[in-house]
């Protein structure tokens, strides 16, 4: 049985959102028609995760039309640009966020001609596909990485990729809950995800919601697990996947990749062909998002680090494809090389 | 100018110490004429760093037999391996703890005969000897790791092994303040290193007093600066170096060497011959302290983890031999193999 959170819901004409940074301690839920409250949650990441971003922003942009001061096509159109603009501001890595934006600039140009109501309808029909899909995606994800896994496998896992990251039952997550549901997890290991413990704070939690054996450590101990042969996989989400398969991820994910490489342990990453970023050739050219060093130097207010000390905080990292065995998507598992896999996944969408 | 602190000392018959925990916020230094109190010290990691850590235990020592109750040798005997038993558990991975006391067990036999007045007095000596020779050993292992760094040095760091680890300068980081000295250091990273933040605590304002740029970065981050070639050399401590190389370091240090020696990127152990066992054949005989889990799980008293997950949370993880560029001692330079080269410097200890 799952205990799925739903991270991110349209419900009476709001969005719908569990504030992230509140939890576990305490579960908040937000209802709002504001586009900037849902780009707010966005940039303070109450609401995270590549595919929960992209329905988050689908679902803003549905808000922002249905403004009630909106009286002609003219402010029809100005607000939507208004809100495309600061929505595609929040967030620079996660592809997921500009893929829907474009999606919900297709609706919008369809149901133009027709007038505001269409407009509105249209926009909310396409966010609600993109709700949609992810949610099925999560599912296919599931079912395809729980396939790679043998009984008995021991789980390596980073930040958080379930259903607090999706709209559905989450990307790496989803595969070790399927495969879970499956018997074949013996247990995880969840780095615990500096700085903003998404591993301690949300995976720990929702593993622990489906009756999954979870041992929490710090990231530092993610090479002494190997180590010590206790991962038989690494299991890791993706913020954008480039052409060649080059995907940036919560920072960590690479230093993870070379431990796995080193151990001779698999590191496959989970995402939804939407994470996919055809249109960026490596992972060079991936903008890697910079934090706030507050966000190291103190800890839920507190804080940790000396007076004074330069920080750099960058929210992801890039790993090479070369260090990933697969990438478990919902249109299948690819393997190397990937620049063929992906041209040929990227060929299957367009038919 | 070095702005060395004084982490512990001899002070008017009493053991002065520094609290580390409470370090950058507060300096607040204990007087104590307890030596259950330098061992509550020790286990709680209000003293740290093998070296200090060996130091504070050879006082904790002296204080036992100055304790005035003590009237007959048998006294003096009874409260000798009381204190000795007693300290001998605070921690069981670094090994100069283990060291000091040996020394002390040979002070007290070699003036035993002589009664409680000539105990205390070569107690006393034999203390601040162990001392003065870490002094003087930081101060060598400074000069011979400076020597390997060449000008425009960028240099990542893990937990604290500058004047709070030791007597004096510091291990790992008595090579960085040396090297700043000849102008050889461009910029230091500092691994925030969970789950004490030693690293974005002690490290950090440790070097900033030493007007040593500083960037701080958590743990999962060195990766990823690894990769962008940010970092010229890794520079760590030691708790416990085996017979055949092999070092027992802050859990993390692993993850680093395996991370720089796929990046080419030297790791230098520094340590002075005191962290040397060379009872020890290789790493897999060291014993691993494992600390509790609200190490991991809290902050500052706060919870971060969600409720009633397991937590694995070695202290230290052992790095293999062969992913060691050099060990930095206080009687020079040891290169592979670490068999040999630690067994010509044992020679050369006897003689």
């Amino acid at each position: 049985m799952s205990r799925r959170v739903t991270s991110i819901d349209w419900v009476a004409a709001k969005v719908r959102f569990i504030d992230q940074t509140l939890l576990p301690r305490e579960e908040l839920y937000i209802d709002t028609d504001d586009f900037r409250i849902v780009g707010e949650a966005i940039r303070s990441l109450k609401i995270r995760g590549a595919p929960a971003i992209g329905v988050a922003a689908a679902y803003g942009m549905v808000l922002a039309v249905n403004d009630g001061r909106i009286r002609t096509d003219a402010d029809c159109a100005a607000a939507f640009n208004t809100a495309w603009t600061y929505l595609a501001q929040t967030r620079p890595t996660a592809v997921n966020l500009f893929g829907a934006l474009a999606r919900m600039r297709g609706a919008f140009d369809r149901s133009c001609p027709q007038g505001i109501s269409a407009v509105r309808k249209e926009l909310l029909s396409e966010a609600q596909c993109v709700q949609q899909e992810d949610i099925e995606a999560c599912l296919r994800i599931g079912e395809y990485g729980a396939a790679l896994l043998p009984p008995g496998s021991t789980i390596l896992t980073h930040c958080n990729t379930g259903s607090l990251a999706t709209a559905g039952e989450g990307t790496a997550q989803s595969v070790i809950t399927t495969a879970a549901r499956q018997g074949k997890i013996k247990r995880v290991y969840a780095d615990e995800t500096r700085p903003l413990f998404q591993g301690a704070r949300l995976t720990s939690w929702e593993l622990l919601r489906n009756d999954i054996e979870v041992t929490l450590i710090t990231d530092s101990t993610a090479g002494y697990v190997m180590q010590q042969k206790r991962v038989s996989a690494v299991l890791v989400g993706a913020d954008r996947i480039a052409a060649n398969g080059d995907t940036a991820n919560k920072i960590g994910t690479y230093s993870l990749a070379v431990l796995a490489a080193h151990h001779g342990v698999p590191l496959y990453v989970a995402a939804p062909v939407s994470t996919v970023d055809f249109a960026t050739a490596s992972g060079s050219n991936i903008p890697v998002e910079e934090r706030h060093p507050d966000e190291v130097t103190h800890v839920a207010g507190q804080r940790v680090a000396a007076e004074g000390v330069t920080v750099y905080a960058p929210a992801f990292d890039v790993t090479p494809n070369d260090l990933i065995a697969a990438i478990i998507t919902d249109r299948g598992v690819l393997r190397p090389p990937y620049t063929e896999a992906l041209a040929s996944l990227k060929n299957s969408l367009v038919r």
